[in-house]
């Protein structure tokens, strides 16, 4: 077992997914964990797949309390909780921080005693999903698990969310609250708004119109199964940057609708429509190319090797052993579904000097390499 | 080499992406396929890759001509077919379908002979890339081809198409040319749109936004990187099926940004704010349940199993084929990326009632299993 740098008992106050996740990290890692939730069921579920023991009296003192709650109720448990444990450093782990910070500032002085013992910050990790039953040891590995100080918190409770970033495999990353608050209205508030409101206008679509989406709709709608009453609270708390970003887009809508009108009714004579249809597109191409790529830095162009892949047991085992056996690495993988035929399309993203040399391999033991 | 329906000749004008796909795809079924494009290199690389002939004077007369070219000259090559043709049945391939037959009915008589010989179609393939050299004989394996009768079509015609599409794999579907274009925009180009407009949001984000950046975010703006003219003339000739989506989703902006903006005051206090974020994302959680699953039918839960795979050649090749050994089906499988560790996560889609006993199995054999 590695050493970790959390050097002392940890409570968690809130047993969903992000507590008992944290809780089965650190237990896992040797650290020993209490456990607090106002749901007795929540509280026994994380007990249950080893998140830690429920807290009682005669417990040692924690060493650092992580607030897992709902946004809504965070700052007033970072409140209770450097009320109750005056040695402790203090984090809470909600999807959004300014507002937490300025609950907290709002409060007098005494109900939020030794405030510098408490630091804001959040782990970029986790799933549609929510509750203990889904939690894992594993959740935070190599994501980023931002920190934000808004100016209040001190050096100690700085390095003890690093550590504990670090303890459970995460990479710790330095914001202001703002900065934060506004970069995860933009990579991760607008994607689900978008994919909500996309999703919103297939409810009444015919099954004909359903029966014909590809690839691209799933993509775009994958996270519109998410949990209306936490990002209600996750919105609430994010309200202005999320308002700002989706503005960015309504602004665009406002440009397209015109544009779409008028080739509406003249087709491609209608001035300047076409400009704009196209320059929403590229707009978006723009945008896409900064994300960053696998492992990391700049993204890269891959080779793509495409095989049909038969829809058996086994099949894609056999096939993945055998791009092992040639020495290729697959950088990514995407598996297409084939409606009612029992085949699919798996395409390998390969470094592109491996891709040709993979292709004509592959085809040598029999596969249906696909060229595209 | 199994029998075809497509009984002589075909005759392929615009050799891009789906025209040579279409050539190679009869090609390699033993369809003798002639070629003919504008541009002199599309028509040699599709000749090149193996798509067909360029067509020659003394080329025996085709059964069957594919108008495979950008929308907007589709009706007027159309026409030009069913004149230099005067035996031959003809499709195309557009994604869009009344804009085309409504520029056919426009012209006069003479220009368009027999043009019942005539049925509009469209094969749901392809991506974004274009050109020959991404062609493919199994383009169209197993994703629907729209056939879109007006009223003004012969059976030939429909019988023709049906063959053609059946001979490529692909799966017949009936559809007049308002629901296919009414169906698309909903599917297919206002996912579009909802990706571009995301992701032109990211073009002037700071770098340390980007860098938290995660799956749901790659996957609402994967098609933002789509070519803006083919997409100008694509939306341009479905413009106002494209308005009316664009427009459901305009107003689903409409009702959130008060509702964000009296938040970002009032916080949880403001009257029905809360509802209406909650009620946005609900409705795409409604919409989202309606797209088919894997081989078509309704979409049906899953088990899932999460494995960390190490990032070395053959890993992903030895998971695969352990849990082919275990004989369970793999149904789905998606890869996370991990940024600055050279570790994946491999999450299998398998049947619900494999899952708890592949964990075991896997763990068994040594693999890091993930609980969530």
């Amino acid at each position: 077992m590695p050493a970790v740098a959390t050097n002392g008992p940890v409570h968690v106050v809130g047993a969903g997914l992000l507590g008992a996740s944290v809780g089965l990290g650190l237990t896992t890692r040797g650290v020993h964990v209490t456990l607090e939730d106002t749901s007795p069921t929540a509280l026994a579920l994380a007990r249950d797949v080893g998140a830690g023991a429920p807290a009682a009296p005669g417990d040692p003192e924690p060493v650092l309390v992580v607030v897992a709650t709902p946004p809504d109720v965070a700052a007033r448990t970072v409140a209770a909780q450097l009320r109750a444990h005056p040695n402790a450093l203090v984090t809470d782990v909600a999807s959004v921080k300014s507002a937490i910070l300025g609950d907290l500032a709002a409060m007098p002085a005494s109900e939020r005693p030794g405030w510098e013992r408490y630091i804001g910050s959040h782990p970029m990790a986790g799933r549609e999903r929510s509750g203990a039953a889904g939690a894992s040891a594993d959740l935070f590995a190599a994501r980023p698990w931002v920190i934000t100080d808004g100016g209040t918190s001190g050096p100690a409770a700085v390095l003890a969310v690093r550590a504990l970033a670090v303890d459970l495999g995460a990479i710790p990353v330095e914001l202001t609250p703002q900065e934060h608050d506004d970069a995860v209205a933009l990579v991760s508030h607008l994607p689900q708004l978008a994919a909500s409101l996309v999703a919103a206008q297939l409810a009444d679509a015919p099954d004909a119109a359903l029966a014909l989406a590809g690839q691209g709709l799933r993509d775009v709608t994958r996270i519109a199964a998410s949990d209306p009453v936490l990002w209600a609270a996750i919105l609430a708390g994010n309200a202005a940057p999320v308002a700002r970003a989706l503005r960015g887009v309504a602004e665009g809508i406002e440009r397209l609708l015109p544009a779409l009108d008028a080739a509406a009714t003249a087709g491609l004579t209608a001035p300047g429509a076409l400009h704009t249809l196209a320059a929403t597109i590229a707009a978006g191409n723009a945008g896409v190319v900064r994300i960053p790529g696998k492992h990391g830095g700049a993204p890269r162009r891959y080779g793509e090797v495409t095989v049909l892949v038969p829809d058996r047991p086994g099949e894609l085992g056999r096939l993945f052993g055998e791009v092992g056996e040639v020495g290729v690495n697959i950088e990514d993988l995407t598996l297409e579904h084939s409606p009612r035929q029992r085949v699919g399309m798996a395409t390998l993203a390969v470094v592109p000097a491996a891709a040709r040399m993979l292709e004509e391999a592959l085809e040598l033991r029999g596969w249906r390499v696909v060229y595209r």
